[in-house]
């Protein structure tokens, strides 16, 4: 730890303690540390790390962050409960297992909610109290800041007021330095939020923390609410992961407490590094990162409407409320049947290539994207294809590195149940002619090889692409199997990632489409000459 | 539309306007008919379709709207621009086609930022008005119900609080029924949307509604907080769908309004319906739907097992802010515990058949269905699929009127560009071997019309099938074409419409399988008695 942090405001972070509640996170110590180094580049205050004693894996997590981690601005903390009814915080081996963690703070999980004290505690509302007031005073006596979750607070004080404010009093009396609201259920509204905060804050005189669910959808707005009456610490989770449907999302708080509120929560330059971060920590739990997550989504700024478009050229701020350069993200515009000439021109400047002065080359562009999408093709979410599109229209051809002559694709259920996938692929390129022959585990898989086949001595680096993804639409829903079908594939080099489309009237021609497409910009992105 | 409904809330929905505009959603005609479907049986008071003029799609939506949707309770809504400067909304031929598309009810934008009115109106602040006031007044006149979406307003009324009142004040004394107060660039808080909406209801007296975008992560929370100040009137979409990071989502919109606020908004009954109707939409616009949206995600009430797990066995309220069952959800113990006994058993209500009493089969059945979800099957959306499964329970064995040998598949692409795709079939039915061979204009036409041919002659009933939509959905998006693909067929026979899943490691052999079902399921919806 540096110099001592100006302690006025808190940003807490749970995502290794609540976060890891999530359906589907199972973190390791190695992905918990990692996760703790981006959370401390990113500034927060707290890092809760899990509950020493409770598993092996926290325990281990809270010895090798002593010796691993070298936290810029947040504090480690570590989390645990008030000690069992009728014996002594001294002589409890869950509470000595929290000062044996080391973690200079402590968060100790209290009940507040009476009935919760009688049916799941099972013990009295004032032996409670007394869990609460004996383990705070325990662990201050022994150097350590605590921290006092007050769990199902708020349905508490709607089912007994005071028994839920006399828990707050008695932990801040016992010493402990914030008392935290919680949500655990997620069942409030902005509204009662911050009346009962402002109510608690008034009758302890506590400082208070808040801890939102987000089961109504509020968890952010909850969040705020309390500190709109006077709360100055924030529980959250990265991207919102958490129990059921999640926690108070770590990055649209802090971003509506700097951006709007105007108040300085994270270190200077921190915001900027929020869209990286947020991405990183769900590279690191293994779940795809949300794409309309506010903030740092990648469609958190993307422009589709035709309409705003021409505006939006004017001056972007008339349709973004913040400028996303500041959460580190940026603007996109998606190219659809609703766009013009405005955001073709912007999409070719992402693209690097600056269409604005030709204004007949833009009509040409814009008149090719309307009758292509009138096929179906779609180029929001086909950013090669369009480039290739934009290509061809500057130089009056397309680009091309080899030539289908022709392909053959043959899928096969046999009696024992078991599918063969057999692909042909005739093939020019620079001037020669190639027969190949795969098989694969499907039939645009088994084509996909043997292209591969055919072209990789001569272009050497398609060996290096590989399928990240592949989307199929129908595109009318009125003709069954005789529809139009459109086919999006994801493909990487290992370095970037691009998306191409295909459209005809069955499922293989339009997968082959796209992967013809999704070679040529591969090689295009390589820098080699094109030549068929 | 039935006898007049109770007109002092309004739940307006604009998933087929404002939803559409989300990344990656490309509605068809028939989607928008579909969603319009669900959407009425939720039982939204008003359903805005699209903007009839602006492009062909929703000129069409709204003719085939007049002819073929038959609405319980919702009102169809035509969305549309105040007129041109400079002209009369009686000459505007975009106001014209408003009229024309026939809907009783018009929701008209117009600009309520000053800055707006001069950069990308660029006309006078003036001339605004009176095109806000002349455009209701005319629309008024034609005898159509008008609402006014004031476009950036809380951005505007930061801006010059005077001419954005002074707008909802024109709309509404020029006859307007609602004024929405839009924040269309999403940037507000609740206690700013809260704060502002009641001091324009103050100064205006006119009945306002709200829409919110949710690029803070406050949607929800900012409709609500309207509400709180005294709007009746709150438009969301369909699990938030909507530009950038979406708009405010209906279901824990009218949830909280119903559950928490004690407000009845939807027909009895109708919340009962919203996990499946959220669900059902979500295919329809062919995105998964989110496993962790509040109320009806998968994952909103999935506890993991531990602390809570016991308590929550003594009394599931402990840990639950309402029983799932209010919203069609279920609790879930397992991570893979995808279906529950209750919603078996309702689905065989549906499907006409009690289960109720027979706890061992609807154990069989839980255990069966949870086995296929974990490969990849999915019968939210296949009921037909589920109807074969259940009988299959039933009887101890499946109903079987055709049995598959083998089938092929070949698609050829020739070099002058057309394809070529062949099928052959060898099925059993009634004791007898037939092989057949059709072409098709897609692998999977062709395996349809073989199939056809084949056991036509034994069930001409089969004859009267047709396949109506066709969708496919990779499973796994980390590995490209090796994925594992699900494939949801609907096939009507005219009077009434099924859906079949089949999964497989390609997409052809999964098409076959939900082929299989679709016609066996059409023939025992039929009545003909099962043999091979």
């Amino acid at each position: 730890m540096t110099a001592e942090p100006d302690d006025s405001f808190h940003v807490f972070d749970t995502t290794l303690r609540d976060g890891a509640q999530r359906e589907g996170i199972n973190l390791t110590v190695a992905d918990k540390l990692t996760i703790a180094r981006h959370l401390d580049d990113f500034g927060v205050g707290f890092i809760e790390g899990g509950w020493p004693g409770a598993n092996p894996r926290d325990t281990e997590f809270f010895a090798r962050a002593a010796m691993e981690l070298d936290l810029k601005t947040a504090t480690l903390v570590a989390f645990g409960a008030t000690r069992r009814a009728g014996g002594k915080a001294a002589d409890d081996p869950q509470v000595q297992a929290l000062l044996d963690s080391g973690a200079p703070v402590i968060t100790l999980v209290a009940k507040s909610h009476d009935r919760h004290v009688e049916l799941a505690l099972r013990t009295t509302l004032e032996e409670n109290l007394a869990m609460v007031g004996d383990t705070v005073s325990h662990l201050v006596a022994q150097g350590r800041r605590v921290f006092v979750d007050c769990e199902h607070f708020f349905d508490g004080y709607k089912a007994n007021a005071a028994y839920a404010t006399q828990v707050v009093r008695t932990a801040h009396e016992a010493g402990a330095s914030v008392v935290v609201l919680c949500d655990t259920n997620g069942g409030m509204l902005p509204a009662q939020v911050q009346a009962v905060t402002g109510l608690v804050l008034a009758d302890t005189g506590a400082r208070l923390g808040i801890h939102a669910q987000d089961d109504t959808g509020c968890a952010v707005a909850n969040t705020l609410a309390a500190v709109d009456a006077g709360a100055t610490h924030v529980q959250c989770t990265a991207n919102g992961y958490g129990e059921r449907v999640g926690n108070s999302n770590l990055f649209p708080v802090v971003a509506a407490l700097e951006l709007k509120h105007g108040r300085r929560v994270l270190p200077e330059g921190a915001l900027g590094e929020m869209t990286r971060i947020s991405h990183a920590i769900a590279e690191v739990v293994n779940l795809p990162p949300s794409t309309h997550q506010p903030y740092v989504g990648v469609s958190a700024f993307a422009h589709k409407a035709g309409l705003h478009a021409s505006a939006i050229k004017v001056d972007p701020d008339l349709y973004q409320h913040i400028d996303p350069e500041m959460v580190g993200n940026t603007m996109r515009m998606l190219v659809s049947d609703m766009a013009g000439r405005a955001s073709i021109e912007l999409k070719g400047r992402e693209l690097g290539i600056d269409l604005g002065e030709d204004r007949e080359l833009v009509g040409r562009v814009v008149a090719r994207v309307k009758e292509r999408e009138l096929k179906g093709y779609t180029y929001e979410a086909a950013d090669a294809s369009f480039a290739l599109l934009l290509q061809a229209e500057i130089n009056g051809r397309p680009q091309r590195y080899f030539r289908t002559e022709s392909w053959r694709v043959i899928t096969e259920d046999r009696p024992d149940g078991t599918h063969a996938n057999e692909a042909t692929v005739k093939m020019w390129a620079k001037g020669e002619r190639i027969v190949a022959t795969a098989e694969g585990n499907g039939p645009v898989n088994a084509l996909d090889r043997a292209l591969l086949s055919a072209l990789e001595r001569i272009y050497p680096k398609l060996a290096e692409f590989a399928l990240v993804d592949y989307k199929v639409r129908i595109l009318e829903g009125t003709s069954g199997t005789d529809s139009t079908t459109r086919v999006l594939i994801t493909t990487t080099d290992g370095e970037a990632e691009w998306s191409t489309v295909g459209v005809a009237d069955n499922v293989i021609a339009a997968s082959w489409q796209a992967l013809d497409d999704a070679y040529a910009y591969g090689l295009l992105r390589a820098g080699l000459e094109p030549q068929e």
